[in-house]
């Protein structure tokens, strides 16, 4: 595989949020655009201007099928970037939205689609202020690509980032993993199956600001969406140079999840979120963040499931439920194109 | 046209900038996502937090080529979004970008792009700071679709916005237009011919601080893009209630973007610009407008091209150099589509 990245075409494996996303990046984009903010590599970039902080968030959104158990495109790119924002430790404001229509693509779909938009919005309590929308020849884009982009405004000293982690940190997250990709998947064609399982697509900013209530210092907050948890810790080791212990067994997990994933031979952590969040605080301050958390529906099953450790920077060590140890690498590959 | 655009599927005309855009605008998004910021139907919204004033726009970009005479899809996305936001009356400060690749998209031609759109960011004075990258399967989309994101700041009581046209306000544009839409056509796959023609695409908004320093009332600014003039002319008219009336023989035209369009049967009002700027000026103001924008190489064609009455309201005349009247009305199809 590595050797193909390295090649003059870009791959699936490009868009997958896992190394070859970094390498993309790390070659193609910030050499050029090359500048502090961007630099960050978070979730969004956080500037000043006039005294005030604001984050500022984009994502595109080409989820396959458009409509999926729990969600659509539509509220997966309202709440995507939402939680963008909030990951910054920004309350998000306004959004914008930009469609690219595939000529013959159903009106009534479409319809659904925004009004699904809309509702994610208010849930989120943000508006959607401005917005574009190009329509392309049959056969030159898949139905529906939707983007966002959005602002919010950061209050107090709040400084998260995926620097931030330091040894003796306890990991949180506020709930089961890999819903949502495995909800796509359940839905994609050749590959459909029973099951009852949903995307946990959700706007976590009111949870992010009800953990910032209790622990305005707490340290990184992410989202783990492409690439999973896998990926999202892994760049966290990375940035902040530390270590990373997680416990299989404190991983909250659906039950179907995990026996559908065994049986497409996929691990769960490597399986995209849209509704969680990764939440590192100083150990003193985990139970009431987790207190917080559980108060939200979206935080009920909130769990420790590990710590930060000064030993094997930049590694993520998984201990597993057999009371074996592996190393969880940096997803290589895209197992799962077009997740989100 | 208008029978089928009621129909149940998104029509080429949907991306058009003129009536179905304005009527899907209309009919699915602005009913959803319903706030007075978004109806008014700039090209950003105007917002305040914390006693400040910002400006925020999206676009996305599916021109065909991705390459053409005098720019690319790289620093048009720039220079659209920089343009959008310099129309509210803003500085624009800060940019996002989400790409959408084609699996086997070419590396070194995605090079050449970020790097045009960096170069575009330098000049227009902004920073690129946020980002994304999503890959779709090879046939899933036309190799590469760029959103691009803004955010400015408004200084001062500024508010521009179409519908402050009054009557007697005098119709200002930078240069000679069509530029654009005919050097796009002109590398068209099965409509290729020989011109020294090339896009106009620039970023404005120094020409904008330019005009705003002589006329920080200046009534209206917006650029003629998609649906060219004339749309843009129809959507002012409209939102104002005023009548406009232009004179052909004072709209700057290179000949040979004349003669192409009279020999492809298209009328210049209709094709796309990319580096223009439409001024509504109260008459009084007009000879410093035009003499502040000529100190600059994108205003140096600066001519008025008419006025606002208030006769004839929510139409578009045009007296032709021939001495003849006639309605320039919104367009109502998509004669070039992809064209940005």
């Amino acid at each position: 595989m590595a050797g193909e990245l390295n090649g003059e075409k870009v791959l699936l494996a490009h868009g997958s949020g896992g190394k070859p996303s970094a390498e993309l990046f790390q070659q193609v984009f910030l050499p050029q655009f090359n500048n502090p903010l961007l630099a960050e590599a978070h979730d969004g970039a956080v500037f000043e201007i006039g005294g005030q902080r604001f984050a500022f968030s984009t994502d595109s959104y080409v989820v396959k099928p458009h409509i999926f158990p729990g969600g659509n495109i539509g509220d997966l790119a309202v709440n995507g970037t939402v939680n963008d924002i909030a990951m910054c430790g920004a309350r998000p404001l306004y959004l914008s939205t930009g469609f690219i229509l595939e000529e013959g693509f159903d009106m009534a779909e479409l319809k659904l689609i925004v009004h699904s938009m809309q509702l994610a919005a208010v849930k989120a309590g943000v508006l959607m202020v401005t917005g574009d929308t190009k329509v392309v020849e049959k056969g030159s884009a898949d139905g529906i690509f939707i983007n966002t982009a959005g602002i919010g405004q950061l209050t107090g000293n709040t400084c998260i980032s995926p620097k931030n982690a330091r040894a003796g940190d306890v990991i949180i997250i506020n709930g089961q993993i890999a819903d949502h990709g495995i909800a796509v998947l359940s839905k994609r064609e050749g590959l459909e199956f029973q099951s009852d399982i949903v995307s946990d697509t959700a706007s976590l900013n009111h949870l992010v600001e009800a953990i910032l209530r209790v622990a305005p210092n707490v340290h990184v907050l992410r989202d783990p969406t492409r690439g999973g948890v896998a990926a999202t810790l892994n760049e966290i080791a990375d940035a902040a140079d530390v270590g990373i212990e997680i416990e299989e067994e404190q991983i909250p997990i659906n039950e179907q999840v995990a026996a559908v994933s065994d049986m497409l031979g996929i691990d769960p952590l490597y399986i995209a979120n849209e509704g969680k969040v990764i939440v590192f605080a100083p150990s003193h301050q985990a139970e009431q963040v987790l207190a917080a958390m559980r108060t939200y529906p979206e935080g009920e099953k909130a769990s420790i499931i590990g710590v930060v450790t000064a030993d094997h920077r930049k590694r993520v060590v998984l201990q597993t439920r057999i009371g074996t140890r592996r190393v969880v690498d940096m997803p290589s590959g895209d197992q799962l194109p077009r997740i989100c």
